[in-house]
């Protein structure tokens, strides 16, 4: 939110987020229809419910991780849902025209926004490192070259490496670590700003951190299985191992945090990453893990790695993506 | 809680209500039954998800978008999960009566509940204009006849124009509104009062206004939907149209709302109400749209309204019926 | 956190829980296998849905509603959230053991871990007159006694008296809280220290202690009926009657809470457990009752009980229980 800008320009910046929503708009007439084939009602709401399981995530869980960390807490909130709102739109259409390679209609379905959705989720996962520094131009801009560069990664891993769409969509956290990082490092700002803001960091948005995370740990299951539908027993695998590798990474995290502290109290820096760490270190091979105890022991791993690498990282919340 | 009654009356205005509970017990006993046909186990799942949904929406969405906006914060979701309570109940009475039209035994299914949380949204809807203004007997009195109204008028409509019970549903907003601002009208206060209360909104309110609209957001193509239930194609419809009109007046709210402030920020008290206002816009006629593009001109539209509204309207929680 | 220890030793109590996760990982190693059977995808999606429910319940319910009742805010969170996990997983183990009373291997299903999170909750339940007292090593040590006792004595129930797996579930809430009183007798403090914590409960904290409150009034049905998976009518009867009791006894507590008010406030540490007492009481018999009047009696009664315990008990939290 710089004064870098003069008035009068930074007045009109907002303008072109709207120039562009018109202009989502004008591409969604031309080149868009929804799938009219009839469909199985019991799979359409089992997609619904999927889709709602990653939209809570996303909205909640990466809204309310990130209103702790800053000190525009609630606005982050906010530009959270605009993010998402924006890259969903933008996905959707690249992800179809990308899919048939060709400018014919796309076909949307309720999975399509599904997808669409979990692409999203780079850009919030990359926000997180740069919210309150940015304007929202930046931020629309940000979104629409992460989708981009992801959708595009997405589709030539698809085309020429490895055609599962489950194990390409698990690269979205180094992925988003990675172009969080990089734009953060370009916006950043004096050492002694940022550990001002630390200091501001009261106990009801440690609440508010803990919300963001208990939703992003409740739904993690739900995310890792997200797109194996077609395979009742693989879905069961990831929804199991997830499970555990999140349960033993909270344990982890909450013991060393204590551990690490003189008095034995948890500082919550460390632990709001590392308590998903679990979901993080399975995400890949989730659905091929045949025992509870490898994911556990991916787990322990992936907390231990975490908290300690939260000690020393200088945005914590990025840990999530090693 | 004015002080308008003497303290001895006023000590005993709760009493009122707990008299009112007892009624509809007896009310319950004489003229109810539990729907005791076998099931479908598959669809009886479905209609409770669907009530959770409508649910949540209810007691978490109104709960805590109204409790950034009054001094009363906490009790306004407590007295926004009384009126939720005893609105259910009131309108399961009402719409098995209505219904058949006779004073035989009303028989409750699980949809009967999902209908009165329905209809139970338009008191609190409503309720966010007068909390803080009015003591327990009053909120009471308002909810028995708001309900009461509202259902006459919906089955008035079912019986003479429109068979449609979706459609019916849908006038809800501007109904509550409506009811909100006559209400509100009734219990107002010099203007300087309530100036000062606004100078109160802290960071944590507004983070927890922000928890219930996202709430709402995510909820509401469940809500729009909720009624669909036979027809799989008019239900994905009515998701699809939702899900889009939203996306858009999320983004548009939030920039008209950054492109209103001098330094691009966003004012929270704009932007509640116009994020949703794409799910109201396409609320009637959601099953219907068959392209995407035009749910999201219907969501850039109401997004722009309800902005523009919110800069001058009075009670900007309830420019979201308009 | 007391100073009875010397730091050199309390830095060291940590590193007992992360053994105790290492030998859980071994005995995951030797004794657990996951259950390969091919199943049914719509009944793993439902058991799945149930579990989300019942996590949602335990983490974020319990989670906030401690969260507003001690000075330890936030880390009431995250100590919750540490104990669900560890309890869980010890859980899974004990109910494979004593189902089949030798060292064979354990088969985990997905609904072998709903068990354990309901059995997990008898922790949470009793940790909420204990946190802000206790060390990491002793809320282990509480949570491994707690849940082996629970689970022994479900056990001796269902080998004995009652084979039903639902009603020995439901006398959680009695043993919970006593044996929450118990531990939290034995970690008493000087009644001035607690006098002078209550005077800290801010707005915010009220709020969180809501939102705990608002999530176990919504997916408190789910609880109740999560043992019922086999027979759909008795299913719908407990949802039924839990929603009723649930509903009347939030009108009857915020009623009374206002009544004994001498400006007919709302006092919020009467209401937190008292909206919950109908949940409670129709817990055991929810699936046979056949009138929804008889289910609002028994809120009614609850609530009035609860309302009334709330005023005398030292430990608010634990009148859920009675």
């Amino acid at each position: 939110m710089g004064s870098k800008y003069p008035r009068s320009m930074q007045c009109f910046l907002p303008l072109w987020t709207l120039v562009l929503e018109v202009a989502l708009i004008v591409i969604f007439f031309f080149f868009t229809s929804y799938d009219t084939s009839s469909q199985d009602p019991k799979k359409l709401m089992e997609t619904y419910r999927v889709l709602q399981d990653v939209t809570i995530m996303v909205a909640l869980g990466f809204g309310f991780i990130n209103s702790s960390l800053r000190r525009y807490g609630w606005s982050s909130v906010a530009f959270n849902l605009f993010l998402l709102a924006l890259a969903v739109q933008w996905a959707v259409l690249l992800d179809g025209f990308l899919e048939q390679l060709s400018p014919k209609k796309v076909v949307i379905k309720l999975s399509s926004i599904k997808l669409a959705t979990m692409s999203a989720m780079s850009v919030l996962i990359s926000a997180g490192a740069v919210l309150g520094k940015t304007n929202l131009v930046q931020l629309v801009l940000m979104a629409l070259v992460e989708v981009t560069a992801f959708d595009v990664m997405r589709m030539i891993q698809r085309k020429y490496f490895i055609k599962d769409n489950h194990v390409n969509m698990m690269h979205i956290h180094v992925f988003a670590a990675y172009f969080g990082l990089m734009v953060a490092w370009s916006f950043r700002r004096p050492l002694h700003e940022r550990v001002m803001e630390k200091d501001q960091t009261s106990k009801s948005s440690s609440l508010f951190g803990m919300l963001g995370t208990l939703f992003l740990w409740i739904f993690w299951p739900s995310f890792n299985s997200a797109l194996l539908l077609d395979s009742p027993n693989e879905r069961k695998n990831a929804m199991f191992n997830t499970y555990y590798a999140l349960a033993v990474s909270a344990v982890t995290a909450i013991s060393v945090s204590s551990l690490a502290h003189p008095q034995g109290k948890i500082n919550m820096n460390h632990i709001h990453n590392a308590v998903l760490a679990g979901g993080v270190a399975v995400g890949a091979s989730c659905y091929l893990i045949s025992s509870p105890w490898l994911a556990m022991v991916l787990g322990l791993t992936a907390g231990l790695i975490s908290t300690g690498g939260a000690l020393c990282l200088p945005f914590p919340h990025l840990a999530v993506g090693f």
